[in-house]
């Protein structure tokens, strides 16, 4: 191989390095429509425009914020900034920060559906802002990137690090922890709990629910199979056990919550939240009871909350993101062992470790965001403008007519 | 080249085969949301949360039908089954099923839009996974993986084999055939014919039915560009084919069916459906022609069969994969022969040989799996369950409101 | 590397050159999907069955008015065309050529929205016809290709050739300014402006303009990453680009349009809109900026022409489209240049010349094919179709219903 075609070699593996994580960015970005659909169908009909303009903006607000500050804070002092360097050999600095960029964004837009139908617009971008430039760089940087010698610690106690292929905990967890938090901040919805108990809200639009739902599956595999830092370490391991999770969250959604087309479809978004810990260590019958645990437990605790005064969690994001998260990284620990037919290199205290990391800083991250912000900002509505919905309050507009 | 290099290549290359493949297969996922927003748009309001569960449900079914027995008894016993064999190099074994196991699933997606509004639900998963363990698997065998000595023998009696690029038979006409044997079994739906002659049902909603359409569009790329083996066999003939196909079967659909919106979506659809057989050996000319009939056979023979007492096919999917499969897999034996600018290598006989046998496969196989089961189980809601709708009786859920 | 692996890595670049730009033109073909939606959820309920049918109708008029015509005039007689050619090694020709073709019949899918809910069915799928088929072509002709000397005049003066990287000009400032024209003929809605003032036509569904947003913006990444000529030219700071400029023209459009929804998400397409010309050469930070300045110009002149009696502009898609991609273009011809952080070789000027053209070309064709039409077929539809509805007058359909 002359010294040309070893050039051409090298051009053509970094273009494929930079075409297949854009790609994985751009079905990504398709889920933010998934979350945004997701509300849609499931809040009342007068709060069905102000969840897309809000799941709109808060991409927009983290996009900002972590470029501008998030990414910047994280680099420091390690490597320059990618924003305010040389941007003169881009391609290989920008399609990966994409990719990340979209992937963490989906923390705003998780949490975002647990506090829907009452919070105010421009204080929750506010939050969005605060955890995408401070909160969540905190963390990455400590169990992604390492940067404070926590994965170094534990691979001494445990002789593994604490193994999180796609974010279970990072992204999802980390989101549901706060998410549960912020529920707690703001409070039930009006007319939620009354004297004379719960009254249920349900979904506006099934239709829409199953299409956020749908998009949501479709970009998981962006999300998860894409996940890689180089085109030769796709795995096609990962694909199969996504689907697997995926097919044992919806048939157990199914039995267990005895056909409600709300279990059936957050079965499957159970099982994709739960397999992303794992997908790589893991064989594909682990992977189906992974997600089949995980759509039980949501449908259990689901259930439970929906009986508790305290959390008005609308989307269920905690159970579904939280929850799960958890599950995964703990179910990687255990099914990633090469005694029970995984590939092995995990050790189960590593990962509750890790879980318990995700679980304190996401749930005093997130009572300390949304806490401080309600306290002197305020983030709830005024009572006119929930009972009168937020699309007219905020945005001047209903969802949708019959004229 | 040293050997260290010819290593990486070799790495580069495996991993771009599963990449493309894993892509594909996420676009075939993606048809499925197709399926179910299509029976969504089409079916009666109070039956639209029933049809999402349902598609939902079926996939899920079929993954697991095909992957722990369909796939077994078709590797048995040439083969260990990938699932119960070693999985340590799987790289190479996942993304290929994957992307087969989601084709595939299509056969039950197909089935249910026929059977809708007055289909069991349990039953009908128990004919999606008898389909998917064993129906379908000796369909492939025969046909495409020639288990049988029948490849050879048509290759014997007409010098070309049975030729069907993108499973226009082995997959469409197939669920075609047998979603007619279902709807013959199950009988129309209530309300129907009565004494004073045919009642329509029109579509519920449009927009759904379009978006569900869009959505098969797209998705078909998926299906048929990346429906090769390996990357260096993409075949830029396929997509034009593809894309002439579909204009010609709209542009059809609007003259002929006089501007009818479902005719003007189904023609793409029939377009789509017939292109899949060959695809890749015909001028793009004769892709048009085909796509074009295909669109008009649709409009006439879907006319003509809502005159009909004993066929209810609630989405037209008997003549749209059915027929068009059919008549694909005839076109790909006629417009591929060079003679008519095709690149050869195909024989009307073998053609019609193997549309036959997708034919009595589809529809035997069909009567047996759906009758068996009306016989001894029961297929049909209930005359209250049906009046009162899929999604009240089955999933006590409204599928929208305007609170 | 010997010739046996020589020819190997020519295939596979082959291979990866056809495969990257197949999923580009699918992107892109998902795109005309978001117009369909970005209009059905706009017009007013009445009319959105037949929204959904033009948009598909034009696609296939156009694919067929430009692959059978169009690419041959543009072909003639500098080399032969593609569709009457031999076409024994095809994947060569046919993956660009349905990148190109379904990127281009964005024109008559953008023009539609500006005269939707009173044009006539067949005669705008005539001008549809003739734009794909000699108008667009001369454009890309002179511009895209330099056929007339026109470039080589611009190098000659300017020391810079006219620079649009992902055709802000050559297809949305184009369209747009073709729908300006045919706005003007047409003219406005019933009942639009009456002696009492303007009547307000809310939007029918915001979760479908939405969602047709939605689509847009993942598509667009298709749009403007994947338009290069071959594979080893992925360039990582388009896609930074164009996700700044979206989530510039978002925070933006919230800000100026005070919380409006339509402004919220037109503003994430007018900063996409706006850094097609220049996603290549600029500094992220300039397309934030151009983002941003897009959405503000958005939001002030929409506004401004909704008060113009002569200008009914359904969907706001000439200043969405025609201002916009003219502001890209003068854009990239600002920050492109090394003093303000681009990375140079535009000319401001050459930018502006451009732009001009544009206009003109797009304006003056767009008045003569929809003003002749107009003159001696008839445009509009008769009052009382107008009145009852495209979808009942045209298609004899309802576009929902709840029974």
């Amino acid at each position: 191989m002359d010294a040309l075609q070893e050039v051409q070699q090298e051009v053509l593996v970094r273009a494929l390095d930079a075409l297949f994580i854009i790609q994985g960015g751009a079905l990504v970005l398709l889920m933010h429509a998934g979350f945004a659909f997701v509300e849609v169908g499931t809040v009342r009909r007068k709060n069905q425009a102000n969840g897309l303009c809000r799941v709109l903006c808060d991409l927009s607000v983290s996009v900002l914020a972590y470029t501008l500050i998030g990414s910047v804070i994280f680099a420091w002092p390690f490597s320059p900034p990618a924003i305010w360097s040389s941007w003169a050999a881009p391609a290989d600095i920008w399609p990966r920060h994409f990719f990340i960029l979209l992937s963490i964004a989906a923390i705003p837009a998780i949490i975002s559906g647990g506090i829907a139908e009452r919070v105010r617009f421009v204080p929750q971008l506010l939050a969005t802002a605060l955890i995408m430039a401070f909160l969540f760089p905190f963390l990455d940087a400590l169990v992604v990137h390492d940067r404070f010698g926590f994965q170094a610690q534990l691979c001494c106690w445990f002789a593994a690090p604490f193994h999180d292929y796609a974010d279970a905990v990072v992204i999802h967890g980390f989101a549901g922890w706060a998410a549960l938090a912020a529920t707690l901040v703001i409070g039930p919805r009006q007319g939620r709990f009354g004297p004379k108990g719960r009254k249920d809200f349900p979904p506006s639009n099934i239709p829409f629910m199953a299409l956020g739902t749908w998009i949501l599956m479709v970009g998981w595999f962006g999300f998860t199979v894409l996940a890689v830092p180089a085109i030769h370490q796709i795995n096609g391991l990962v694909v199969m056990n996504v689907v697997m999770a995926m097919a044992g969250g919806i048939v157990a959604g199914l039995i267990i919550g005895r056909g409600d087309t709300g279990f059936i479809h957050n079965g499957a978004l159970s099982g994709l939240v739960a397999i992303c810990a794992g997908a790589d260590v893991m064989h594909p019958l682990a992977a189906l009871l992974t997600g089949s645990v995980a759509s039980v437990g949501f449908v259990l605790i689901f259930t439970r909350i929906q009986q508790r005064r305290r959390v008005d969690d609308v989307l269920g994001v905690w159970p579904l993101h939280g929850v799960n998260g958890i599950w995964g990284v703990v179910a990687a620990g255990l099914f990633g062992q090469t005694a029970l037919g995984g590939l092995g290199g995990v050790s189960l205290y590593a990962q509750i470790v890790g879980a318990l990391v995700g679980i304190v800083v996401g749930f005093i991250g997130g009572l300390l965001v949304y806490g401080l912000i309600h306290l002197f900002i305020g983030l709830r509505l005024s009572p006119e403008q929930e009972a009168r919905g937020a699309d007219l309050s905020l945005h001047r507009i209903r969802s949708s007519r019959n004229e």
